[in-house]
């Protein structure tokens, strides 16, 4: 159930164990040597939880032979190399060039920055980032896996939640509850431009086939066109498949899961995609060796999608998404990404959502999403719910 | 409750009316123009949501003569002037110069975007849009009213969903259940770097002094510190106030409401503090007419609150907020700040929410938080919830 007191409220800056911490921002270095940077201001939200274990207002600067935080909200933070300041101009520096986060930086932010850094061509640190968080640690994958056996305590009890005449959204509104009350954190971090999502979603029948704005691997018209993404209020009705793809964000690390709930028999042809779903699960699992090609794993997928002549429905029917799957960790769009054009190698201890899916017109959405942790001969999976359909009634 | 299938499977692009449409574009102009630009490009989603009526994948582009809506997702949309393409290099054009909103999207989106319009230079999009929102049409003024009493409608259940022997969070859990059954959308739409916040907040107790790294009016230490604000599983006792300040997105705009729940009595300190936020909303109702500043809002609630000899405790104790409040719509933060140094000056149709609060140690967090429209004599307000501290037990 939900965890007491938090962490967060502690005085010491750095939650995570001293060790852990060198051995992030080690990684983090060679990350930065391996692109030509030496010197980085990490200001993002989840980089400097990946760094620290918590999360504050303010920058981190990391030089060959130094870590500095630089601290302006909560007060009353201590530890060692914490610096309060009001503002980036309090920085005094002397550096020959500094990286910047230029993927998540506002332009305006980065233009103030390279002012106070006296560089006006800053090198790119949400690459080093990128690139270091997708290799996740012991204790990483620890907290994903945690967050792993909680989402399949959810998901066993979603069956429990119907109730006859429900629609879509009273069913996730359900599942919302009961995942909060088993300690979901909710904030769903995400990055890119344009995207947002609330607490995952739950899409019945034809819904699922709504064309979304959003680069997720399946769409839906959502309740209101200002957040046009999932449950629209469609009533499950026999027949439907339910797809079930609600936040597993436990620990501050994520396990993404999806499952399929049917609604009395669902056609045969619905059958025969979820099968293939999980078959491409079984595939790539064991293929999806370090050293592997995200494109090849991508393209052995739908070798065999083509093979069972489901091509046409497969990542959606209306619209398509343009990848199968994707890492994960304190964002839910980490590398690697398994997508066609995808230049991403697969390496040992990335953590990957894989979610070959099918829209089925007429039935609904099909076919299953599982979280694996990349090993020396394949991937392990931490997500557990039963792979099969469940009934729902 | 929860409404229907959603406007956005429409495949009309523009879900505003022709009208409606032409005079917020007739704003956007004007504000531009105003800041000495003609061409602008609007990529991020709040922005064409309030251009449009829906949110997409693309951008739109506005000339002092035409407006065109470029779009890439979703399929299927249709209407005057809605392209479809595959990236910025698609638009062919040949301006002066582009404005661009520099505040919101990434230094490297602005990057190739400055490539595409040729112009290295981009002027401040994000200030004009930030204008033109300010300011809200009737339209706009029915839909936060709208999410008004569906809020309201929320919070007088509140008392019925405590069941002894609750926590801060599990009482959370409830009261964002039946925000959603009431149709809350859930998702928080915020601007500003670093910012984030999952359906809200309810603090119970000294958690409300726990500081955040968060520039949100109140605090908490969160349930982990991976998102440290808000609830932190504090046991509701006698004698703690218990302050609820949870999402009013119900309609694509937003309203803002707090209220207090006493759980049996709490200190007198608490009460005379409690007494003076609701005293501090009837002097600025009145006294927030066009033309005031902002900052001279601010004093006047000062001033007040130096007389009854409570700033200690104002806008928290350990750690404090520097504004008292904030314009409210498609985004929790618009303009104006009601803060020290605001140079904004308030207008006619402003939505403003106003949320002076205090911590007081050893009970909690007290004061109130309504949505005021401001009209040609004051402010007008739409969250009726009662004000007064109310009984949880």
């Amino acid at each position: 159930m939900i965890k007491g007191q938090s962490k967060a409220s502690e005085s010491k800056l750095l939650l995570l164990s001293q060790e852990e911490a060198d051995r992030r921002l080690a990684k983090l270095r060679a990350a930065m040597h391996g692109l030509g940077m030496e010197y980085g201001l990490i200001t993002g939200n989840s980089n400097k939880y990946y760094l620290t274990g918590r999360v504050f207002l303010g920058s981190i600067l990391v030089t060959p032979s130094s870590i500095t935080y630089y601290v302006r909200r909560p007060v009353e933070l201590e530890g060692e190399n914490v610096v309060y300041f009001r503002k980036p101009e309090d920085i005094s520096v002397d550096f020959p060039s500094i990286a910047l986060e230029l993927d998540e930086l506002s332009y305006n932010q980065v233009i103030r920055l390279t002012k106070v850094f006296h560089d006006d061509r800053p090198g790119n640190l949400s690459a080093a980032l990128r690139i270091t968080r997708a290799v996740k640690t012991a204790e990483e994958i620890g907290m994903i896996e945690g967050s792993g056996v909680l989402q399949d305590s959810v998901y066993r009890k979603i069956p429990g939640l119907y109730e006859q005449g429900m629609s879509d959204i009273e069913l996730q509104i359900e599942i919302e509850r009961a995942s909060r009350l088993e300690g979901c954190l909710g904030q769903f971090r995400i990055s890119g431009d344009s995207m947002e999502l609330f607490m995952g979603n739950v899409l019945a029948g034809d819904n699922a086939d709504s064309p979304s704005p959003y680069d997720f691997a399946m769409g839906g018209a959502g309740i209101d066109p200002s957040i046009p993404v999932g449950a629209d209020g469609t009533l499950i009705k026999r027949g439907m498949s339910v797809m079930v793809d609600v936040n597993g964000n436990y620990t501050g690390y994520m396990t993404d899961m999806t499952r399929v709930f049917r609604a009395g028999k669902v056609s045969e042809l619905a059958e025969k995609a979820h099968r293939t779903s999980i078959d491409i699960h079984r595939l790539l699992q064991s293929a999806a060796k370090p050293g592997t090609l995200a494109s090849d794993l991508y393209n052995m997928a739908l070798e065999l999608v083509r093979e069972r002549d489901l091509e046409s429905y497969y990542m959606g029917h209306r619209q398509h998404a343009g990848f199968i799957g994707h890492g994960v960790g304190i964002e839910i769009n980490e590398l690697p990404v398994i997508a066609p054009r995808s230049k991403d190698i697969v390496a040992k201890h990335n953590v990957i959502a894989l979610e070959p899916k099918f829209v089925i017109p007429g039935t609904g959405a099909v076919g299953i999403e599982n979280t694996y942790v990349v090993e020396g001969d394949g991937m392990r999976c931490v997500t557990h719910a039963p792979e099969e359909m469940i009934d729902l009634f």
